[in-house]
């Protein structure tokens, strides 16, 4: 289908980027601004040196298949590491055909809403929701229905009543797509009972779930590494997507999803037209970096980085917000969503933070719904512990000039 | 849209690996098999050592951007270097606003299939033409409409008479898919005059031309050089793609394309949601090696080792061919098209033929509208001289036996 983009602009573009913000994108990474806009890992956190050994060993030692052509799904060595992860974290009977090497997980979304979705077909999705996950729906022709989160994750009672309200409407809802550790943009964690009520509404009404997990491994304490992936709790109706790039580098593209095996076949056949292959050379640096064990024994490294920046931000908010702020505590990944008094407005209030030395990224994009206006996204993964408390002061203090 | 992957394998997939083919696939690579079936880029042409020191080198000197996200777009400095080569073609006004990196030119493909198609338009597409195309054009909804080609390519009257079908039967042509130089699977070149006479149909039809150029850099003689690109004569009217997979290394997934700006705009919003970006490392490899001369250095090298090949096919089918048969006279690229007597199937004749050592991919699924059962794309491109003499020899004598 043509992907229209003049109605892609005025559902997402238009608010993800509105003239007022784009004019201010430069500023977001300008030296002397302290950003909790970008939504990447901190390079600090990025292995050089192993990686630039690795890969001119890498390409010296298997060069005639790292440059050549490879197969669609990935190479099976990466593919098999991974399928023995997907075990690891509960999936017992996790198979390489079950699994598809992806050019970023974005690249998972994209095939499987091509896949998966009908144009009218409707996706249920969080609210907040990453804006690449409701992209790629959109892009397949879905529409997509919000649904309430609260601090424990997607309040399933309300996607319950959102399904009734859509099957009602005439249309179908097909599948439910869920961030459910450390969400993006909001930093919630799905409760554990959540989960299984959420794998139950997906068998009871055949939904299929969609699992994006790309921040599972970057927990902040021991029962968030024990929550169990949906695709966990019932393999037949969960797509799971995961990814290297916040564990190791975003720069390699390399990413995984798990699909029943039928579904993984579709997805297959879509990434031949789509890529032919993921990159050769990225698939053999993350396999080494995976085989010489580089990733494992950096991820205690890695949770301690996040957790200690994302606890300066917590501090820093109850030290210096604003009566009437709220904001939530994640448990692992990048990002605090901060919500204010109603009459404020994050894309308004902008200008003044930038002046103030810090930028941050309106909430109202990542809502399908138009509603966040006075919510914030706080990345705390680039800035230093130092530099996030005087951000989040700045931050406070604008808004309490200003709001 | 959903891609309708039932009706994709009974279109061309089907054609493209029926079980028949499917089962000999791994004989396909079996080293005592003389294979004329891949399509891919000699392993001995690959530039292991400096790319390996080249690896290491761009990692250690700029991991914090080559290891990290990156605009979607590409590196504004590979946009910058493919803007010049462009130019040097004859694309006189190529700005890097018109340009978009893709993860290989089959990304180029899908993706400009999903910004121009709608669904029911049609493409006008030369018969035989590139799978991984017709496939792209397919998943976006688009009707395929086959173009007669002979020695000098695209039969300009018959895409007139098409267009003119097209339109009396109420349908939409959108866009002519075409391979100017040494197609794949026919080895043929559009003739200039032709290229004059394309362009003229496309303007005065307001059509679309895809122009996929992958092989552009391998001619064997020296008028086969200064061919003009399509995207020359007409760039208002021209999606020009090219690719650095059969000058460098297909492993890296570095290509891109060059479109009227506000084509490359929707182009890039559409990338954006189906990979964020590609891989960074290939990206700033790819640059590394135009940046040294490396790429510019081996080309006649590379040249010299196709031509050499592509040579010892064309001696050898004159040895050896049966009465009847006919074959294509490659000016450059990879591949020899060769027909045989009506009542042959190239399909049919495999196993025999894998029997008697030499493998090679019928050329059926090439064709729209499945007609070429009859002939054979044979690519020159991995075996020695020798092997193809020995290769050639040995399939003719199972066309003569069996045939």
């Amino acid at each position: 289908m043509k992907i229209d983009y003049e109605e892609l602009m005025s559902t997402f573009a238009a608010s993800l980027r509105p003239n007022a913000i784009r004019s201010l994108m430069p500023l977001l990474v300008r030296p002397d601004i302290i950003s909790f806009g970008g939504g990447a890992p901190s390079s600090e956190t990025l292995p050089i040196e192993e990686l630039a050994e690795m890969a001119s060993r890498v390409i010296r030692d298997r060069g005639r298949s790292v440059l050549q052509y490879g197969p669609t799904r990935g190479q099976p060595a990466l593919v098999q590491e991974v399928a023995l992860y997907l075990r690891s974290r509960g999936m017992k009977d996790a198979t390489p055909s079950e699994i598809i090497l992806t050019t970023g997980s974005q690249q998972g979304l994209d095939l499987v809403s091509r896949i998966v979705l009908d144009p009218g077909d409707v996706a249920l999705v969080e609210l907040p929701s990453y804006v690449g996950g409701t992209i790629a729906l959109h892009n397949s022709g879905a529409r997509l229905v919000g649904v309430q989160q609260d601090q424990d994750g997607m309040v399933i009672s309300d996607l319950r009543e959102r399904i009734d309200e859509v099957r009602a409407e005439g249309r179908r809802p097909k599948c439910i797509y869920t961030i459910p550790n450390f969400q993006n943009p909001s930093g919630i964690t799905l409760a554990a009972e959540r989960r299984q009520e959420l794998v139950r509404v997906a068998e009871e009404q055949d939904l299929l779930i969609i699992e994006d997990d790309p921040y599972a491994e970057l927990y902040f304490d021991d029962e968030a590494s024990r929550l169990a992936p949906l695709a966990s709790l019932c393999p037949s109706h969960v797509i799971y997507l995961g990814t290297f790039s916040k564990v190791l580098a975003p720069g390699l593209r390399t990413a995984w999803l798990r699909a029943p095996k039928e579904i993984a076949a579709k997805i297959e056949t879509a990434k031949e037209g789509a890529d032919l292959s993921s990159s050769q050379l990225d698939q053999a640096l993350v396999y080494e970096a995976l085989r010489t064990g580089l990733v494992e024994s950096r991820l205690p490294m890695i949770r301690e980085f996040y957790r200690t920046r994302c606890m300066a931000m917590t501090e820093a908010l109850e030290n210096h917000a604003a009566s009437g702020t709220t904001w939530t505590r994640p448990r692992g990944g990048f990002f605090v969503l901060m919500e204010t008094d109603r009459q404020i407005e994050a894309t308004k209030l902008l200008p003044a933070a930038i002046e103030a030395g810090v930028a941050y990224v309106p909430g109202q994009p990542f809502f399908v719904d138009s509603s966040g206006a006075n919510t914030f996204r706080l990345a705390f993964s680039k800035e230093s512990p130092e530099n996030i408390h005087t951000g989040i002061k700045a931050l406070c203090d604008v808004i309490k000039r200003i709001g």
